[in-house]
Protein backbone atom coordinates (compact mmCIF):
# COMPACT_ATOMS: atom_id res chain seq x y z
CA UNK A 1 0.00 0.00 0.00
CA UNK A 2 0.99 3.54 0.79
CA UNK A 3 -0.60 5.46 -2.03
CA UNK A 4 0.49 9.03 -2.11
CA UNK A 5 -2.03 11.38 -3.65
CA UNK A 6 -0.91 14.48 -2.68
CA UNK A 7 -3.22 14.97 -0.11
CA UNK A 8 -5.95 15.34 -2.18
CA UNK A 9 -9.42 13.92 -0.38
CA UNK A 10 -10.24 10.29 -2.22
CA UNK A 11 -13.19 10.06 -4.34
CA UNK A 12 -15.07 7.65 -2.29
CA UNK A 13 -16.33 4.88 -4.81
CA UNK A 14 -18.74 2.21 -2.96
CA UNK A 15 -20.61 0.12 -4.25
CA UNK A 16 -23.89 1.51 -4.30
CA UNK A 17 -21.93 4.27 -6.14
CA UNK A 18 -20.02 1.47 -8.52
CA UNK A 19 -23.39 0.10 -9.79
CA UNK A 20 -24.93 3.48 -10.52
CA UNK A 21 -22.08 4.26 -12.70
CA UNK A 22 -23.30 0.64 -14.10
CA UNK A 23 -26.72 2.08 -14.94
CA UNK A 24 -25.13 4.73 -16.68
CA UNK A 25 -22.80 2.96 -18.51
CA UNK A 26 -25.42 0.72 -19.97
CA UNK A 27 -26.89 3.42 -22.01
CA UNK A 28 -23.62 4.39 -23.17
CA UNK A 29 -23.07 0.62 -24.61
CA UNK A 30 -26.55 0.57 -25.68
CA UNK A 31 -25.90 3.84 -28.11
CA UNK A 32 -22.60 2.13 -29.05
CA UNK A 33 -24.27 -0.83 -29.85
CA UNK A 34 -26.93 1.43 -32.09
CA UNK A 35 -24.55 3.68 -33.73
CA UNK A 36 -22.60 0.59 -35.11
CA UNK A 37 -25.49 -1.03 -36.45
CA UNK A 38 -25.68 2.05 -38.66
CA UNK A 39 -23.28 0.70 -40.93
CA UNK A 40 -23.25 -2.68 -42.60
CA UNK A 41 -20.54 -5.37 -41.17
CA UNK A 42 -18.27 -3.95 -43.60
CA UNK A 43 -15.82 -7.38 -43.68
CA UNK A 44 -12.60 -5.30 -44.92
CA UNK A 45 -12.33 -3.56 -41.50
CA UNK A 46 -11.06 -6.74 -40.07
CA UNK A 47 -9.28 -8.29 -42.78
CA UNK A 48 -5.63 -7.80 -42.84
CA UNK A 49 -5.16 -9.28 -46.16
CA UNK A 50 -7.33 -5.74 -47.13
CA UNK A 51 -5.60 -3.14 -45.03
CA UNK A 52 -2.72 -2.04 -46.56
CA UNK A 53 -0.95 0.66 -44.58
CA UNK A 54 2.81 1.33 -45.36
CA UNK A 55 4.56 -0.05 -41.98
CA UNK A 56 2.08 -1.06 -40.56
CA UNK A 57 1.05 -5.12 -39.96
CA UNK A 58 -2.72 -5.73 -39.29
CA UNK A 59 -6.27 -4.78 -39.91
CA UNK A 60 -7.99 -1.55 -40.25
CA UNK A 61 -9.75 -1.70 -37.24
CA UNK A 62 -6.35 -2.43 -35.36
CA UNK A 63 -4.52 0.54 -37.14
CA UNK A 64 -7.18 2.89 -36.12
CA UNK A 65 -7.42 2.14 -32.29
CA UNK A 66 -3.91 1.45 -31.95
CA UNK A 67 -3.00 5.17 -33.33
CA UNK A 68 -6.19 6.45 -31.54
CA UNK A 69 -4.95 4.95 -28.63
CA UNK A 70 -1.36 6.76 -28.74
CA UNK A 71 -3.45 9.99 -28.93
CA UNK A 72 -5.52 9.68 -26.32
CA UNK A 73 -2.94 8.50 -23.82
CA UNK A 74 -1.02 11.43 -24.51
CA UNK A 75 -4.44 13.11 -23.93
CA UNK A 76 -4.01 11.20 -20.28
CA UNK A 77 -7.22 8.92 -21.21
CA UNK A 78 -5.32 6.20 -18.83
CA UNK A 79 -4.11 7.93 -15.98
CA UNK A 80 -7.82 7.16 -15.02
CA UNK A 81 -7.57 3.53 -14.09
CA UNK A 82 -11.61 3.22 -14.90
CA UNK A 83 -10.04 3.18 -18.84
CA UNK A 84 -8.04 0.46 -20.22
CA UNK A 85 -6.34 0.16 -23.34
CA UNK A 86 -6.81 -2.50 -26.24
CA UNK A 87 -2.79 -2.07 -27.21
CA UNK A 88 -1.42 -0.97 -23.78
CA UNK A 89 2.46 -1.96 -25.40
CA UNK A 90 4.56 1.03 -25.84
CA UNK A 91 1.82 3.44 -25.11
CA UNK A 92 2.92 6.82 -25.00
CA UNK A 93 2.59 8.55 -21.19
CA UNK A 94 0.28 11.44 -20.51
CA UNK A 95 1.69 14.66 -21.57
CA UNK A 96 -1.15 16.65 -19.67
CA UNK A 97 -0.58 18.33 -16.29
CA UNK A 98 -1.16 15.33 -13.26
CA UNK A 99 -4.71 15.14 -12.37
CA UNK A 100 -5.30 13.87 -9.00
CA UNK A 101 -7.51 11.07 -9.75
CA UNK A 102 -8.65 8.82 -6.94
CA UNK A 103 -6.02 6.20 -6.09
CA UNK A 104 -8.95 3.84 -4.61
CA UNK A 105 -8.07 0.61 -6.37
CA UNK A 106 -4.75 -1.67 -4.60
CA UNK A 107 -1.53 -0.97 -6.93
CA UNK A 108 -0.78 -4.52 -7.99
CA UNK A 109 -4.18 -5.75 -8.68
CA UNK A 110 -5.19 -2.12 -10.87
CA UNK A 111 -3.32 -3.71 -13.84
CA UNK A 112 -5.54 -6.44 -14.81
CA UNK A 113 -6.15 -5.68 -18.37
CA UNK A 114 -8.62 -8.23 -20.29
CA UNK A 115 -9.18 -6.81 -23.85
CA UNK A 116 -7.34 -9.42 -25.36
CA UNK A 117 -10.55 -11.23 -24.47
CA UNK A 118 -13.29 -8.51 -24.85
CA UNK A 119 -11.85 -7.84 -28.63
CA UNK A 120 -12.11 -11.62 -29.97
CA UNK A 121 -15.19 -11.44 -28.14
CA UNK A 122 -16.41 -8.30 -30.19
CA UNK A 123 -15.32 -9.26 -33.69
CA UNK A 124 -15.89 -12.99 -33.89
CA UNK A 125 -19.04 -13.57 -31.14
CA UNK A 126 -20.81 -10.30 -30.92
CA UNK A 127 -20.85 -8.08 -34.01
CA UNK A 128 -22.34 -10.94 -36.47
CA UNK A 129 -25.39 -11.07 -34.29
CA UNK A 130 -25.73 -7.47 -34.38
CA UNK A 131 -24.91 -5.89 -37.33
CA UNK A 132 -26.46 -6.72 -41.15
CA UNK A 133 -24.44 -8.32 -43.77
CA UNK A 134 -23.20 -5.76 -46.15
CA UNK A 135 -20.78 -3.36 -47.46
CA UNK A 136 -21.00 0.35 -47.61
CA UNK A 137 -17.71 0.87 -48.32
CA UNK A 138 -17.33 3.50 -44.69
CA UNK A 139 -14.77 1.58 -43.14
CA UNK A 140 -12.80 4.12 -41.28
CA UNK A 141 -16.01 5.42 -40.02
CA UNK A 142 -17.19 1.50 -38.91
CA UNK A 143 -13.77 1.46 -37.16
CA UNK A 144 -14.64 4.66 -35.14
CA UNK A 145 -18.02 3.39 -33.95
CA UNK A 146 -16.38 -0.14 -33.12
CA UNK A 147 -13.91 2.00 -31.28
CA UNK A 148 -16.32 3.83 -28.84
CA UNK A 149 -18.14 0.65 -28.74
CA UNK A 150 -15.16 -1.18 -27.08
CA UNK A 151 -14.26 1.40 -25.04
CA UNK A 152 -17.48 1.43 -23.54
CA UNK A 153 -17.47 -2.40 -23.25
CA UNK A 154 -14.34 -2.61 -21.86
CA UNK A 155 -14.88 0.21 -19.35
CA UNK A 156 -18.03 -1.97 -18.00
CA UNK A 157 -15.92 -4.84 -17.30
CA UNK A 158 -12.96 -3.83 -15.69
CA UNK A 159 -15.10 -1.40 -13.72
CA UNK A 160 -15.30 -5.04 -12.13
CA UNK A 161 -12.18 -3.56 -9.90
CA UNK A 162 -13.73 -0.59 -8.48
CA UNK A 163 -16.84 -3.13 -7.39
CA UNK A 164 -14.77 -5.86 -5.95
CA UNK A 165 -12.73 -3.30 -3.87
CA UNK A 166 -15.58 -1.30 -2.59
CA UNK A 167 -17.29 -4.34 -1.71
CA UNK A 168 -13.76 -5.95 -0.04
CA UNK A 169 -13.69 -2.49 1.89
CA UNK A 170 -17.47 -3.25 2.99
CA UNK A 171 -16.64 -6.65 4.62
CA UNK A 172 -12.59 -7.44 4.05
CA UNK A 173 -13.43 -10.18 6.78
CA UNK A 174 -15.81 -11.91 4.70
CA UNK A 175 -13.11 -12.05 1.67
CA UNK A 176 -9.75 -12.67 3.08
CA UNK A 177 -10.05 -15.98 3.86
CA UNK A 178 -11.24 -16.88 0.38
CA UNK A 179 -8.25 -14.38 -1.07
CA UNK A 180 -5.55 -16.65 0.94
CA UNK A 181 -6.86 -19.97 0.39
CA UNK A 182 -7.32 -18.89 -3.73
CA UNK A 183 -11.36 -20.28 -3.51
CA UNK A 184 -12.29 -18.49 -6.52
CA UNK A 185 -15.53 -20.57 -6.78
CA UNK A 186 -16.40 -19.38 -3.74
CA UNK A 187 -15.57 -15.68 -4.70
CA UNK A 188 -17.57 -15.96 -7.29
CA UNK A 189 -20.19 -17.08 -5.27
CA UNK A 190 -19.91 -14.47 -2.48
CA UNK A 191 -20.20 -11.58 -5.37
CA UNK A 192 -22.56 -13.26 -7.08
CA UNK A 193 -26.50 -11.72 -6.22
CA UNK A 194 -28.99 -13.42 -8.72
CA UNK A 195 -31.45 -11.43 -8.00
CA UNK A 196 -29.66 -7.93 -8.97
CA UNK A 197 -27.76 -9.73 -11.81
CA UNK A 198 -31.84 -10.65 -13.37
CA UNK A 199 -32.69 -7.01 -12.72
CA UNK A 200 -29.72 -6.01 -14.96
CA UNK A 201 -30.78 -8.17 -18.29
CA UNK A 202 -34.63 -6.99 -17.51
CA UNK A 203 -33.52 -3.35 -17.14
CA UNK A 204 -31.33 -3.26 -20.70
CA UNK A 205 -33.03 -4.98 -22.58
CA UNK A 206 -36.33 -2.61 -21.63
CA UNK A 207 -33.62 0.61 -22.10
CA UNK A 208 -33.30 -1.15 -25.76
CA UNK A 209 -36.71 -0.75 -26.84
CA UNK A 210 -37.07 2.66 -25.50
CA UNK A 211 -33.40 3.80 -26.46
CA UNK A 212 -33.36 1.98 -29.85
CA UNK A 213 -37.11 2.62 -30.80
CA UNK A 214 -38.27 4.90 -34.04
CA UNK A 215 -39.64 7.89 -32.45
CA UNK A 216 -41.95 9.54 -34.64
CA UNK A 217 -44.48 12.29 -33.95
CA UNK A 218 -47.20 9.97 -35.23
CA UNK A 219 -49.37 8.55 -32.55
CA UNK A 220 -49.58 5.71 -33.80
CA UNK A 221 -46.28 3.61 -35.44
CA UNK A 222 -47.47 0.28 -36.62
CA UNK A 223 -45.15 -2.60 -36.44
CA UNK A 224 -42.25 -1.25 -34.10
CA UNK A 225 -38.49 -2.21 -35.36
CA UNK A 226 -35.22 -1.58 -33.51
CA UNK A 227 -32.44 -0.81 -34.16
CA UNK A 228 -30.75 -3.16 -32.23
CA UNK A 229 -32.82 -6.34 -31.24
CA UNK A 230 -33.54 -5.78 -27.52
CA UNK A 231 -32.70 -9.64 -26.79
CA UNK A 232 -28.73 -9.36 -28.74
CA UNK A 233 -28.53 -6.49 -25.32
CA UNK A 234 -29.56 -8.79 -23.19
CA UNK A 235 -27.69 -11.63 -24.32
CA UNK A 236 -25.13 -9.52 -24.10
CA UNK A 237 -25.24 -8.65 -20.89
CA UNK A 238 -26.21 -12.09 -19.49
CA UNK A 239 -23.82 -14.26 -21.33
CA UNK A 240 -20.90 -11.74 -21.80
CA UNK A 241 -21.16 -8.40 -19.64
CA UNK A 242 -21.95 -9.92 -16.04
CA UNK A 243 -19.94 -12.78 -16.15
CA UNK A 244 -16.65 -10.95 -17.52
CA UNK A 245 -17.30 -8.63 -14.74
CA UNK A 246 -17.27 -10.80 -12.17
CA UNK A 247 -14.44 -12.27 -13.70
CA UNK A 248 -12.38 -9.17 -13.26
CA UNK A 249 -13.96 -9.00 -9.49
CA UNK A 250 -12.30 -12.29 -8.90
CA UNK A 251 -9.27 -11.62 -10.27
CA UNK A 252 -9.09 -9.11 -8.37
CA UNK A 253 -9.31 -10.09 -4.99
CA UNK A 254 -7.33 -12.48 -5.89
CA UNK A 255 -4.08 -9.73 -5.77
CA UNK A 256 -5.86 -7.98 -3.09
CA UNK A 257 -3.71 -9.21 -0.17
CA UNK A 258 -0.44 -9.01 -2.39
CA UNK B 1 -18.12 17.70 -65.25
CA UNK B 2 -16.91 14.61 -66.66
CA UNK B 3 -16.20 12.79 -63.36
CA UNK B 4 -15.12 9.06 -64.06
CA UNK B 5 -16.20 6.41 -61.18
CA UNK B 6 -15.04 3.11 -62.84
CA UNK B 7 -18.77 2.62 -64.60
CA UNK B 8 -20.19 1.47 -60.62
CA UNK B 9 -24.02 2.30 -60.62
CA UNK B 10 -24.14 5.61 -59.09
CA UNK B 11 -25.79 5.45 -55.75
CA UNK B 12 -29.12 7.41 -55.85
CA UNK B 13 -29.92 10.09 -53.63
CA UNK B 14 -33.16 11.83 -54.14
CA UNK B 15 -34.88 14.40 -51.88
CA UNK B 16 -36.46 11.66 -49.71
CA UNK B 17 -33.32 9.71 -49.23
CA UNK B 18 -31.25 12.78 -48.33
CA UNK B 19 -34.56 13.48 -45.73
CA UNK B 20 -34.28 9.95 -44.66
CA UNK B 21 -30.95 10.28 -43.69
CA UNK B 22 -31.25 13.80 -41.80
CA UNK B 23 -33.77 11.87 -39.56
CA UNK B 24 -31.12 8.90 -38.87
CA UNK B 25 -28.72 11.43 -38.31
CA UNK B 26 -30.70 13.20 -35.67
CA UNK B 27 -30.68 10.41 -33.14
CA UNK B 28 -26.90 10.21 -33.59
CA UNK B 29 -26.32 13.87 -32.68
CA UNK B 30 -28.82 13.96 -29.66
CA UNK B 31 -27.13 10.39 -28.18
CA UNK B 32 -23.39 12.67 -29.01
CA UNK B 33 -25.20 15.16 -26.66
CA UNK B 34 -26.20 13.14 -24.31
CA UNK B 35 -23.28 11.46 -24.03
CA UNK B 36 -20.87 14.51 -24.10
CA UNK B 37 -23.15 15.50 -21.38
CA UNK B 38 -21.65 12.54 -19.17
CA UNK B 39 -18.81 15.14 -18.28
CA UNK B 40 -19.00 18.40 -17.25
CA UNK B 41 -17.25 21.21 -18.91
CA UNK B 42 -13.97 20.27 -18.34
CA UNK B 43 -12.50 23.48 -19.54
CA UNK B 44 -8.85 22.78 -19.35
CA UNK B 45 -10.06 20.77 -22.79
CA UNK B 46 -10.53 23.93 -24.71
CA UNK B 47 -7.85 26.16 -22.87
CA UNK B 48 -4.56 26.34 -24.56
CA UNK B 49 -2.19 27.57 -21.85
CA UNK B 50 -3.17 23.91 -20.18
CA UNK B 51 -2.34 21.92 -23.11
CA UNK B 52 1.69 21.21 -22.92
CA UNK B 53 1.79 19.31 -25.93
CA UNK B 54 5.17 19.18 -27.40
CA UNK B 55 5.70 20.57 -30.87
CA UNK B 56 1.79 21.57 -30.89
CA UNK B 57 0.52 25.55 -30.24
CA UNK B 58 -3.50 24.72 -28.89
CA UNK B 59 -5.75 23.25 -27.16
CA UNK B 60 -5.76 19.71 -26.03
CA UNK B 61 -8.96 19.46 -28.08
CA UNK B 62 -7.19 20.61 -31.29
CA UNK B 63 -4.62 18.10 -30.45
CA UNK B 64 -7.31 15.42 -30.41
CA UNK B 65 -9.19 16.44 -33.45
CA UNK B 66 -6.32 17.20 -35.60
CA UNK B 67 -4.32 14.17 -34.99
CA UNK B 68 -7.66 11.40 -34.96
CA UNK B 69 -8.57 12.92 -38.57
CA UNK B 70 -4.81 12.18 -39.51
CA UNK B 71 -5.60 8.76 -38.57
CA UNK B 72 -9.25 8.26 -40.23
CA UNK B 73 -7.82 10.34 -43.21
CA UNK B 74 -5.45 7.68 -43.89
CA UNK B 75 -7.89 5.10 -43.54
CA UNK B 76 -10.29 6.74 -45.98
CA UNK B 77 -12.78 8.56 -43.81
CA UNK B 78 -12.94 11.73 -46.19
CA UNK B 79 -13.05 9.53 -49.59
CA UNK B 80 -16.63 9.78 -48.46
CA UNK B 81 -17.91 13.03 -49.46
CA UNK B 82 -20.00 13.02 -46.85
CA UNK B 83 -17.48 13.68 -44.18
CA UNK B 84 -15.67 16.83 -43.45
CA UNK B 85 -12.93 17.22 -41.59
CA UNK B 86 -12.03 20.24 -39.14
CA UNK B 87 -8.21 20.25 -39.97
CA UNK B 88 -8.25 20.01 -43.84
CA UNK B 89 -5.14 21.56 -43.84
CA UNK B 90 -2.15 18.76 -44.80
CA UNK B 91 -4.27 15.82 -44.02
CA UNK B 92 -2.56 12.90 -45.53
CA UNK B 93 -4.42 10.48 -48.27
CA UNK B 94 -5.86 7.72 -47.94
CA UNK B 95 -3.98 4.58 -48.05
CA UNK B 96 -6.59 2.02 -48.39
CA UNK B 97 -7.65 0.52 -51.84
CA UNK B 98 -10.48 2.83 -53.79
CA UNK B 99 -14.03 2.08 -53.00
CA UNK B 100 -16.22 3.32 -55.60
CA UNK B 101 -18.12 5.81 -53.44
CA UNK B 102 -21.08 8.22 -55.45
CA UNK B 103 -19.57 10.79 -57.04
CA UNK B 104 -23.18 12.71 -56.98
CA UNK B 105 -22.09 15.80 -56.01
CA UNK B 106 -21.26 18.70 -58.62
CA UNK B 107 -16.91 18.56 -58.62
CA UNK B 108 -16.96 22.70 -58.19
CA UNK B 109 -19.21 22.81 -55.28
CA UNK B 110 -18.09 19.65 -53.38
CA UNK B 111 -15.44 20.98 -51.24
CA UNK B 112 -17.84 23.51 -49.28
CA UNK B 113 -16.47 23.12 -45.36
CA UNK B 114 -17.41 25.34 -43.07
CA UNK B 115 -16.64 23.60 -40.10
CA UNK B 116 -14.58 26.92 -38.68
CA UNK B 117 -17.79 28.30 -38.34
CA UNK B 118 -19.35 24.99 -36.82
CA UNK B 119 -16.54 24.81 -34.31
CA UNK B 120 -16.81 28.37 -33.04
CA UNK B 121 -20.40 27.88 -32.46
CA UNK B 122 -19.87 24.26 -30.17
CA UNK B 123 -17.29 25.67 -28.31
CA UNK B 124 -18.47 28.83 -27.84
CA UNK B 125 -22.85 28.87 -27.55
CA UNK B 126 -23.19 24.80 -27.63
CA UNK B 127 -21.15 23.85 -25.07
CA UNK B 128 -22.10 25.97 -22.08
CA UNK B 129 -25.81 25.74 -22.28
CA UNK B 130 -26.13 21.38 -22.09
CA UNK B 131 -22.75 20.26 -20.16
CA UNK B 132 -22.89 20.84 -16.34
CA UNK B 133 -19.97 23.27 -15.09
CA UNK B 134 -16.97 21.29 -13.14
CA UNK B 135 -13.51 19.45 -13.58
CA UNK B 136 -13.37 15.77 -13.32
CA UNK B 137 -9.97 15.21 -15.00
CA UNK B 138 -11.24 13.17 -18.14
CA UNK B 139 -10.41 15.73 -20.44
CA UNK B 140 -9.32 13.30 -23.01
CA UNK B 141 -12.56 11.39 -22.86
CA UNK B 142 -14.37 14.64 -23.02
CA UNK B 143 -12.83 15.65 -26.06
CA UNK B 144 -12.90 12.25 -27.86
CA UNK B 145 -17.29 12.39 -27.29
CA UNK B 146 -16.43 16.45 -28.56
CA UNK B 147 -15.17 14.98 -31.90
CA UNK B 148 -17.95 12.22 -32.18
CA UNK B 149 -20.55 14.57 -31.77
CA UNK B 150 -18.60 17.58 -33.67
CA UNK B 151 -18.60 15.11 -36.69
CA UNK B 152 -22.49 14.47 -36.45
CA UNK B 153 -23.41 17.94 -36.40
CA UNK B 154 -21.11 18.63 -39.38
CA UNK B 155 -22.25 15.70 -41.38
CA UNK B 156 -25.94 17.05 -41.05
CA UNK B 157 -25.01 20.35 -41.71
CA UNK B 158 -22.93 19.51 -44.95
CA UNK B 159 -25.32 16.65 -45.91
CA UNK B 160 -27.06 20.45 -47.36
CA UNK B 161 -24.76 19.54 -50.37
CA UNK B 162 -26.60 16.07 -51.14
CA UNK B 163 -29.79 17.65 -50.18
CA UNK B 164 -29.26 21.30 -53.08
CA UNK B 165 -27.94 18.69 -55.70
CA UNK B 166 -30.95 16.26 -55.22
CA UNK B 167 -33.19 19.45 -55.59
CA UNK B 168 -31.65 20.95 -58.16
CA UNK B 169 -31.81 17.64 -60.56
CA UNK B 170 -35.47 17.38 -59.73
CA UNK B 171 -36.06 21.40 -60.88
CA UNK B 172 -33.16 22.61 -62.56
CA UNK B 173 -35.27 25.05 -64.44
CA UNK B 174 -36.64 26.13 -61.39
CA UNK B 175 -32.67 26.31 -60.05
CA UNK B 176 -31.22 28.12 -63.22
CA UNK B 177 -31.94 31.48 -63.48
CA UNK B 178 -31.95 32.40 -59.52
CA UNK B 179 -27.83 30.75 -59.74
CA UNK B 180 -27.12 32.61 -63.01
CA UNK B 181 -28.56 35.92 -61.14
CA UNK B 182 -26.80 34.86 -57.80
CA UNK B 183 -30.19 35.72 -55.62
CA UNK B 184 -29.74 33.84 -52.54
CA UNK B 185 -32.42 35.16 -51.11
CA UNK B 186 -34.90 33.59 -53.57
CA UNK B 187 -32.87 30.52 -53.70
CA UNK B 188 -33.35 30.08 -50.09
CA UNK B 189 -36.95 31.27 -50.32
CA UNK B 190 -37.56 28.40 -53.02
CA UNK B 191 -35.11 25.99 -50.62
CA UNK B 192 -37.42 26.75 -47.48
CA UNK B 193 -40.57 24.48 -46.39
CA UNK B 194 -41.57 26.16 -42.97
CA UNK B 195 -44.08 23.45 -42.03
CA UNK B 196 -41.15 20.69 -42.82
CA UNK B 197 -38.66 22.62 -40.85
CA UNK B 198 -41.05 22.64 -37.91
CA UNK B 199 -41.81 19.29 -37.96
CA UNK B 200 -38.00 18.86 -37.44
CA UNK B 201 -37.90 21.19 -34.62
CA UNK B 202 -41.10 19.30 -32.86
CA UNK B 203 -39.66 15.88 -33.37
CA UNK B 204 -36.49 16.33 -32.39
CA UNK B 205 -37.61 17.53 -29.47
CA UNK B 206 -39.73 14.45 -28.93
CA UNK B 207 -36.84 12.40 -29.39
CA UNK B 208 -35.03 14.16 -26.77
CA UNK B 209 -37.58 13.18 -24.55
CA UNK B 210 -37.30 9.53 -25.02
CA UNK B 211 -33.97 8.62 -25.49
CA UNK B 212 -32.41 11.40 -22.59
CA UNK B 213 -34.81 9.88 -20.33
CA UNK B 214 -33.76 7.57 -17.15
CA UNK B 215 -35.16 3.87 -18.13
CA UNK B 216 -35.93 1.99 -15.30
CA UNK B 217 -38.03 -1.08 -14.34
CA UNK B 218 -40.45 0.99 -12.31
CA UNK B 219 -43.34 1.41 -13.77
CA UNK B 220 -44.21 5.04 -11.68
CA UNK B 221 -40.66 6.76 -11.96
CA UNK B 222 -41.85 10.51 -10.12
CA UNK B 223 -39.85 13.70 -11.90
CA UNK B 224 -38.60 12.87 -14.97
CA UNK B 225 -35.40 14.17 -15.22
CA UNK B 226 -33.57 14.57 -19.07
CA UNK B 227 -29.85 13.25 -19.81
CA UNK B 228 -29.96 16.51 -21.90
CA UNK B 229 -32.94 19.18 -22.05
CA UNK B 230 -35.15 18.74 -24.76
CA UNK B 231 -34.95 22.59 -25.39
CA UNK B 232 -31.73 22.97 -26.25
CA UNK B 233 -32.55 20.41 -28.65
CA UNK B 234 -35.11 22.15 -30.51
CA UNK B 235 -33.28 25.10 -29.84
CA UNK B 236 -30.33 23.69 -31.54
CA UNK B 237 -31.98 22.74 -34.72
CA UNK B 238 -34.14 26.16 -34.71
CA UNK B 239 -30.98 28.18 -34.34
CA UNK B 240 -28.40 26.82 -36.15
CA UNK B 241 -28.82 23.82 -37.35
CA UNK B 242 -31.38 24.09 -40.07
CA UNK B 243 -30.17 27.69 -40.97
CA UNK B 244 -26.58 26.25 -41.49
CA UNK B 245 -27.77 23.81 -43.63
CA UNK B 246 -29.69 26.17 -45.71
CA UNK B 247 -26.48 28.04 -46.27
CA UNK B 248 -24.67 24.67 -46.84
CA UNK B 249 -27.37 24.22 -49.66
CA UNK B 250 -27.44 28.00 -50.75
CA UNK B 251 -23.50 28.05 -51.15
CA UNK B 252 -23.63 24.72 -53.42
CA UNK B 253 -26.37 25.93 -55.36
CA UNK B 254 -24.07 29.38 -56.14
CA UNK B 255 -21.12 26.73 -57.42
CA UNK B 256 -23.45 24.20 -59.17
CA UNK B 257 -23.72 25.73 -62.95
CA UNK B 258 -19.24 26.66 -62.72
Amino acid sequence: GGVQNGGKAEYNYTVDSARASLVRQEDTIIFGLIERARFPLNSPTYNQSYASIPQFRGTLLDFLVRDTEVIQAKAGRYTNLEENPFFPENLPPSVEPHYPFSQFLHPSAAMININNVIWKLYIDELLPIFVASGDDGNYAQTAATDLSLLQAISRRIHYGKFIAEAKFRESPKGYEPLIRAKDKEALMKLLTIESVEEMVVKRVKKKAMVLGQEVSLDRNVKGIKYKVDPSVVSFLYQKWLIPLTKNVEVEYLLSRLD
